[in-house]
């Protein structure tokens, strides 16, 4: 074990943990089929997903109260409801729509690599989805946590520096007995920033997926691998 | 099962998870007997808890800020350290006698039965424990939760109401959807006034060693069992 003072591993979660876009797109699909709506369901999850930075900031600029992850899937959620011919599709369907962020799927090195992260550390997760969200969520994908802990207990989104200090509080740890593992390089950084050590893991099947440039390491995290297995090995577990 | 409505069962720790009494006694007694000192660690660890409810209501009456419960169990060993001849123990090992709350060890019943109502419900732990509290001693007796959820998310502590509708705020549960399990009836008495359902495990052994009257169950509760194996029948898991 090369980081003897780490005792605790925050996960993010959309991305890292669980492949957010496959499982969007796979019910918005089933949705449509039923309603026999065609579109593009690649195109509205990336819609979708592409809200969520804006959402946040209008909570950061007090445009918005706090406002739980569910309530802004839901309002964004709303505003697409017309370019993908949402609108006759009832309110009760829509709202089952949103909560399909609570049955995201993990990526498939996840479900065996996490029980051996945890003989060894303490295991949370650290992510901007809502509590509500992140059990359900684990508890569909079968993913079991030594802690739940979100943004929401900060009442800010990441990157904002209270969402890792409150994780810190949380487990009454040092930032430096943390380790972040995201693939993600802006919470890598927002973490590092606070003190945490970090574990990039790039995940390029989903950077590639949405078109976005392949995320290079492109600051000096203290461990970068290509899967959990792999930071499993390392991190000698 | 016949609870069709509840969803979350909501765990009181100390007393009814784990044996607090059992767990502070063996470890006082262990540094007792390392430093040559002859007390009665019975009622050291009585008068231990029996501090616990005065250091809460300076809390709430404002005397003292937030404070977690860490917090409170080491003013109140710092207040008995001169009755029990611990002025001469080093803060380093009276650091780490105050954290056998992190330590404590679960009835018989229980490493077995959690696993069971897992299976078929949300569970998490409520309680007075901080988050740290509750995350280490979760993870040192083997215990796994859906989620730790703690008083200190409400900044307030049982049976005040604030933590009960925090728990169900986190949960995104209705309050008739989830059901607190306790030994205790203040706190069963609170979560049915915040509208839970509410099972009654009253652990007599606890009870009769502290010398309190046996609880008999004074109000009606949903369900009244002898441990967590009576009450995974019960519920049908």
């Amino acid at each position: 074990m090369k980081y003897p003072e780490v005792h605790a591993l925050t996960f993010d979660i959309f991305g890292t943990v669980v492949d957010w876009r496959g499982s969007v797109v796979e019910e918005a699909e089933r949705l449509g089929q039923s309603h026999g709506i065609d579109a593009n369901w690649e195109s509205f999850a990336d819609a979708w997903r592409a809200g969520y930075g804006p959402a946040m900031d209008r909570v950061r600029r007090g445009e918005l109260p706090w406002t739980s992850l569910d309530g802004l899937h839901r309002l964004i959620l709303s505003g697409l409801r017309e370019d993908y011919h949402l609108t006759d599709v009832s309110e009760r369907e829509i709202g089952n729509l949103n909560r399909v962020w609570h049955r995201l799927k993990p990526w498939p090195d996840v479900p065996n690599a996490l029980p051996r992260l945890r003989e060894r550390y303490l295991v949370a997760t650290l992510s901007n989805g809502n509590m509500a969200l992140l059990v359900n969520l684990s508890k569909n994908a079968g993913l079991s946590w030594d802690c739940i802990l979100s943004a929401e207990l900060a009442r800010h989104y990441k990157p904002d520096p209270e969402v890792y200090q409150t994780a810190a509080d949380m487990l009454d740890l040092a930032p430096e007995e943390i380790m972040m593992v995201a693939s993600h390089q802006f919470d890598l950084q927002a973490a590092q920033a606070a003190g945490f050590k970090t574990a990039f893991v790039p995940r390029p099947e989903l950077i590639d997926s949405v078109g976005a440039e392949h995320e290079e390491a492109g600051a000096v995290y203290d461990i970068v691998v290509d899967d959990f297995v792999e930071l499993a090995e390392r991190l000698g577990t």
